[in-house]
């Protein structure tokens, strides 16, 4: 098998290999580390079996109203418009994903440095983290598609060269979860599992699948397999629920066929201790708002004042 | 607005018309044949109320068991296979859809001609009734397509003519419905008005109807508000339940994003005093599996002995 040397998860071959079975640990940190908090060993043990956490109300009502109007008032901000970053819909204003919003939206770079949230980020990751990736998107009601069952660790390690699973997403919802508007999809379980998909990658291949993912999707006999062991969870519940879930855990989301908007604020953090190399699949690195390799130093927790200056 | 004397329901017009408060009733039988039975006032009052109705366990395992080895059965059967009303995968032998299936599956008219669902049609349709169209669906794991939001009703009265609200449907599960395998959605409440949709109908729409609905789809702004009033349902339960939904209530199903399929059987009654005119639309008749006019006699129900005889 033709795959770089210090590749422990070889993936977009020609020819279907077998999977992998893990070898990085799910919770990075250990000892005193781990038992520190904010989350508890049986969060920690959820965690580690299932890939996943999930706390409603995270974000108070509030808060969540303001990155509401903030993503409302980006579609006169021609900058933002202009950015690379920013994916529109065909012909329209109307703002699908704004990426790299971290560096756009101080509400939103506070927020990645909220100390609680840094504190479970270090509990889990074992290390300092910087921002990998993070976005705000807005699905609207009845149009909004889905997304094909995938690990987003195969694409970062492939595309972006992210070496080894030492990362973790937060996804905050900005409307309602309901099992209708086109809810994450989870794998309990399927974060133990690296599953190589097949297929050479083409240069420049973020440009398509940012709208379908045609590449890094498992093949049935390999999806069936995880979900008959582990099932499938659909969180539900109000806005400003917080769905934390490790880098390898398998997810999807079907369409939209609800009038209710879906619209969250999704980042991924990665550890200092992990960072990108050349991109496994042996094209050029993707655009740096996909995978950040410019500002990786060490993230630091907001302060009060920070937080009292600008709510 | 040029629209055929005695269309109650005009509708695929070339400019958006206003809705249109249904003029049927909703059980069309009254006084006594109201209240025999088998259904309870109750029931009577919910179907009246939300367009369905939702019977877990309505078929036993046994008989599920035996409908669903009748569709793989099917599969080996060249008359079955060559019959117009098969739809099966583009270049496979595996079965997608069987129309007509009444006519061809004797178990499949037993089932029809059952004397518990005659008395609950009769009742709910207050006359005889026939068969105006049949069919057995597989939709298999992953790659099991959606269905937008639409009445049946709409297609009926334009495409096939039927004339007013007075026909329903039964829509049984061979597999377990989960939130995950595109359950039937629908929409309480939306029964009782009638949505015009804009269009104009080409000849054989049908063809490319049964594949992806265009025409016939209420404008975003009709069921939105139609939502925000009932809500969406998506009753679940295991193989045997049985869904009765009123021929105008708005229903859609999501694609199946899971590896179970999803299997049902679905047939639809009329009155017999209902029966099919030249269809509103202008066009011609549909074929007779999705508009049956051909045999409208009343339905008689099984006997004892015709139940012993083939079990």
């Amino acid at each position: 098998m033709e795959t770089r040397s210090g590749d422990f998860y070889p993936t977009r071959l020609e020819r279907p290999v077998e999977n992998v079975e893990r070898i990085d640990p799910v919770i990075h940190s250990t000892g005193k580390d781990r038992q520190k908090g904010p989350l508890s060993e049986a969060e920690l043990a959820s965690y580690e079996r299932d890939g996943f956490l999930v706390f409603n109300n995270f974000l108070d009502q509030a808060t969540v109203q303001k990155f509401r109007e903030d993503l409302r008032a980006y579609e006169d901000d021609e900058s933002i418009l202009q950015s690379e970053g920013t994916i529109t819909e065909p012909g329209k204003q109307e703002i699908r994903s704004i990426f790299g919003i971290h560096e756009l939206s101080e509400r939103f770079d506070r927020l990645t440095r909220d100390p609680k949230i840094l504190d479970m980020v270090h509990q889990l990751l074992g290390s300092d983290v910087y921002i990998h990736q993070s976005r705000i998107n807005f699905k609207p009601g009845f149009h909004g598609k889905g997304f094909d069952w995938h690990s987003d660790f195969e694409t970062w390690h492939s595309e972006d060269g992210m070496p080894r699973m030492r990362s973790v997403s937060f996804s905050i919802a900005l409307t309602d979860n309901t099992p209708f508007n086109g809810p994450l999809m989870l794998v309990p379980g399927s974060h133990k599992t690296f599953i190589p998909c097949v297929g050479r990658t083409p240069e420049d291949n973020y440009q398509s699948s940012l709208k379908k993912q045609e590449l890094g999707v498992p093949s049935d006999k390999d999806l069936n397999r995880m979900i008959e062991q582990g099932g499938i969870k659909a969180p539900t519940g109000p806005a400003g629920s917080l769905i934390i879930f490790e880098c390898n855990t398998l997810h999807a989301s079907n369409a939209n066929m609800s009038p209710w908007p879906r619209s969250n604020l999704f980042f991924v953090y990665n550890s200092v201790e992990n960072q990108l190399e050349q991109p496994f699949c042996g094209n050029k690195p993707r655009p740096d708002f996909l995978g950040n390799r410019t500002n990786t130093e060490a993230l630091r927790p907001v302060t009060e004042t920070d937080m009292r200056r600008t709510g």
